[in-house]
This record gives C-alpha cells, sequence and structure tokens, in this order.
C-alpha cells in the first residue's frame, strides 16, 4: 500500500464554508500538517479545530524566524527555500507508505503557500489538491453585494505593488480585488483616491470569521492596520458589446 | 412563522465541491428554484441531482425563448426584465411563509444570474447567500497547476469584450481567465497571440465536471466551439518589490 499528500483547499475561514470532500479527508485523516508562525495557532489549524480524529498527529509547519531578516534578502529567500525542502522531504518519506492531509486556507492554488510544496514533491509521490473558495470569495459574499456582472472586468492586486502599478490597473478594471492590505494600505488608498474608486471601496476584515467588520474605507482610520483584510470595489455590470 | 430565501452557490459542477453549508440547505429544502434553458435539465439541477427531498417542490425559472431576438436588443432586454420580475414576484410571494432554496452554479455574486433576483428582493423578504466555489477555482484546480503566487496580477475578462479591450489588460496581467470563451474563442485566442500568450494558455471545459477536458488551447481545433469553457494563463510568481 502506497500513500499520498492531499491538500485540503479549506476556504475562507468559516468551517461550515469547506467542501464536502476537504470535511471528509479531514475527519478521516491521521496525519495533518499545516504552515503557522512560531508561536502562533495557525489560521488553517484553527478552521478544522474540532474536526480532527483524537488519534491524528499534526505536524506544524513553522515558518522560520523572520525579524533579523528583511523579507526581501537573499538570506531570507535562502531560508525559506530550505524551509520548503525539509518539508517536501519529511512529507514525501511519510507519503510513501502513508495518506498525509495538508492544510490550507482558501483554494490552495490561489497565492497558496501550498505550491511551494507542490513543485518539490511532483514526481516522488501523489499528490491531490482539494480546491476550496477562495478568501476574496467569502470577503465578497460579507458585503451581501455582487462583485461582478454582465462583462465586468475584475482586477486581482497585491498591495505590495507600486502606486503607478496600482493605479495603472485600477483605472481599466470594473471591479477590485486588493489583497496584502496591512501596512500597504496607504499607498492602496492614495491609488484609489487617484482612480476616483476610494469612495466605491470596501474593507472586508476577517471575512466569514468570528470579528468579521465589513466597513466603507473612507470610514476606517488610516493608521488602522487591518488583518486578513481585503480591499473590494464592486463592478456596476459592464454592458455587453457587439460581436465584430 | 416567516419565511426566506436562501441562494446556495452550488461551486463549480462536482457535487462534492459545494460546501457544507450548501448541502444542508438542499438536503432540508421544501421549495427549490433554479435556472435553466427550455427544454433543458439546467446545469444547476443537474448537480443537485440525487441529493433533494422527495417531497420537495421544484420551480424551474425558464428564460424567455430568445431565438426570435437578438440578445442586445431591447425587446429581449425587456423580456429579460420582466421574468426577473415575475419571477421575484413569486418567490417573494412564496417566502412570505417558507423557506425558498434558490440554486446557482459557481458563486452567487461572482457573474451569477441570482443577482437580479437578489435585487429585486431587497427590502422584500430577507435574503441569504450561502458562497460557493467559483467555477473558474474548478478550472484552475483541474490544471493542477497553481494560478497565481507572489505578487502576480489576475484579471478576469470576458469573451465578449473587443480585442484591443483584451489586447490591453492581456499585456499588464501576470495571471489570465478568460470566460464566456464559445463563438468569441477566435477572438480571445487573436488576443493572446497579439500579447504572446498563446503558447502558455490553456483551456479548460467542464471543469470538475464528467467528460472534463483540459488542453493547451494552441491544441484545440479552432473551430470547435466549447461548452462551459474557461480559457487560463498561470502567473509566474511576481517577485514582491520593496515597499516605498
Amino acid at each position: 500500500m502506497t500513500g499520498k499528500v492531499i491538500c485540503a483547499g479549506l476556504g475562507p475561514g468559516d468551517p461550515d464554508l469547506m467542501s464536502l470532500r476537504a470535511a471528509r479527508a479531514i475527519a478521516g485523516a491521521h496525519h495533518v500538517a499545516y504552515f503557522r508562525k512560531a508561536g502562533r495557532a495557525g489560521q488553517a489549524r484553527r478552521i478544522v479545530e474540532g474536526m480532527l480524529s483524537p488519534s491524528a498527529v499534526e505536524y506544524p509547519m513553522e515558518y522560520p524566524v523572520t525579524t533579523e531578516l528583511p523579507f526581501d534578502s537573499p538570506e531570507y529567500t535562502d531560508a525559506l527555500a530550505r524551509f520548503y525542502d525539509d518539508w517536501a522531504d519529511r512529507l514525501a518519506a511519510l507519503a510513501a507508505t502513508e495518506e498525509v492531509l495538508v492544510l490550507c486556507e482558501g483554494d490552495p492554488f490561489f497565492y497558496g503557500s501550498f505550491m511551494h510544496l507542490h513543485s518539490r514533491l511532483q514526481g516522488r509521490v501523489p499528490v491531490e489538491v482539494i480546491p476550496g473558495i477562495t478568501g476574496m470569495t467569502g470577503c465578497w459574499n460579507a458585503t451581501d453585494m455582487p462583485i461582478t456582472w454582465g462583462d465586468d472586468v475584475l482586477t486581482v492586486l497585491m498591495g505590495t505593488l507600486s502606486e503607478e502599478d496600482l493605479v495603472r490597473h485600477m483605472e481599466h478594471s470594473d471591479a477590485l480585488v486588493v489583497m496584502k492590505t496591512g501596512r500597504n494600505l496607504p499607498r492602496v488608498r492614495r491609488a484609489l483616491e487617484r482612480t476616483g474608486r476610494l469612495d466605491s471601496a470596501w474593507l472586508v476584515e476577517r471575512g466569514t470569521m468570528p470579528g468579521q467588520r465589513v466597513a466603507r474605507l473612507t470610514e476606517v482610520d488610516p493608521h488602522d492596520v487591518p488583518y486578513f483584510a481585503i480591499v473590494l470595489v464592486h463592478g456596476h455590470g459592464r454592458r455587453p458589446e457587439i460581436a465584430e
């Protein structure tokens, strides 16, 4: 009998929003791995609280501590690469004979850390991925308004982009999702203002989770650095064009 | 006792990928409405096959027949508006005392037809929406590759856009999703070719459903008009920029 690695997308945070397949995989898992920051419970682990078998063995994959290293330094990049190498080796060894479940927030293939293991496991052990509802889908549902309709163009941006890059994309898109906000929020706000989108922007913090907050971005304290927060601008239903 | 309207996002097509909350709502529903084309079973209804209570009353909401009318004519727009008006009235009347479940493919707030009922039901009866995995998420999972990582920009486009619009967005985005392909596929292909993205484009047809097809777009017969098909270009992990 040979094993495999299964990565389950857990969805946006509310355990009730994970898929039937993910829930079944979690309930039946004997080996469960998940990413977390050192000293933290970890968001993925928190989502499955109460769902794991009492006999499941847990493998918290703790990111290397980075307080000493700038995140864009070669030293940090090396430390992170070694971390993924090590865990890929451990999971591959385990999955030679066992089924190993890796928990991932949202959808594993959408800005997910799992891809760093996925690429390293190719050709070594079978890998199966269970899709999940993305965090952004949970967030636009939290606003109770359609994010897109008709022929709207939706662009997903990272708050880490330069202000000029943000502006260029914001100018040409109907609907917007901006992730990785946090400390980048002042720059995101400036880009929204320059493109006339600030008044229609929403901030969703901890979407579908306890402590969820939905607010107009103009009403958020500029010094606030929200966690798990996404900025959204809803589309207004671009009319279909007449095909050529 | 008062009722409400619940819209359940069914996810990309595989019933096993719907959320725990959606599955529970479906199993317990006494009144179930769904959109379909006249004379067709309907994709949403097909996904829940075998999951409904035998005593559930079904309300197929059949789109007005359009063979006589161009889709962009005022007459067609009027017919469609009357269709949504009528169904909003019927569902509101029923939901005065009963719980009514509306089935929607994918996520209801992401290019979903339900929004036309959602807007018409506001202030009349309580409306609750259950998020779902979007069709595009199911499709990129079908390719077994991450669609985005790092600081990738993702743009979601409709194949109905003009070639110039498609080109403008394709030039500046790392990852691409193109929906509403079908007859628009030749134009989408030209825009991908002009922006040097054709060789990395994939076509996913019936993602997560029986008969799923995943193919490089260059290997798809140009005269093929696929159903439920999405074109994808994966991102390559844009490096984080140094924050200002």
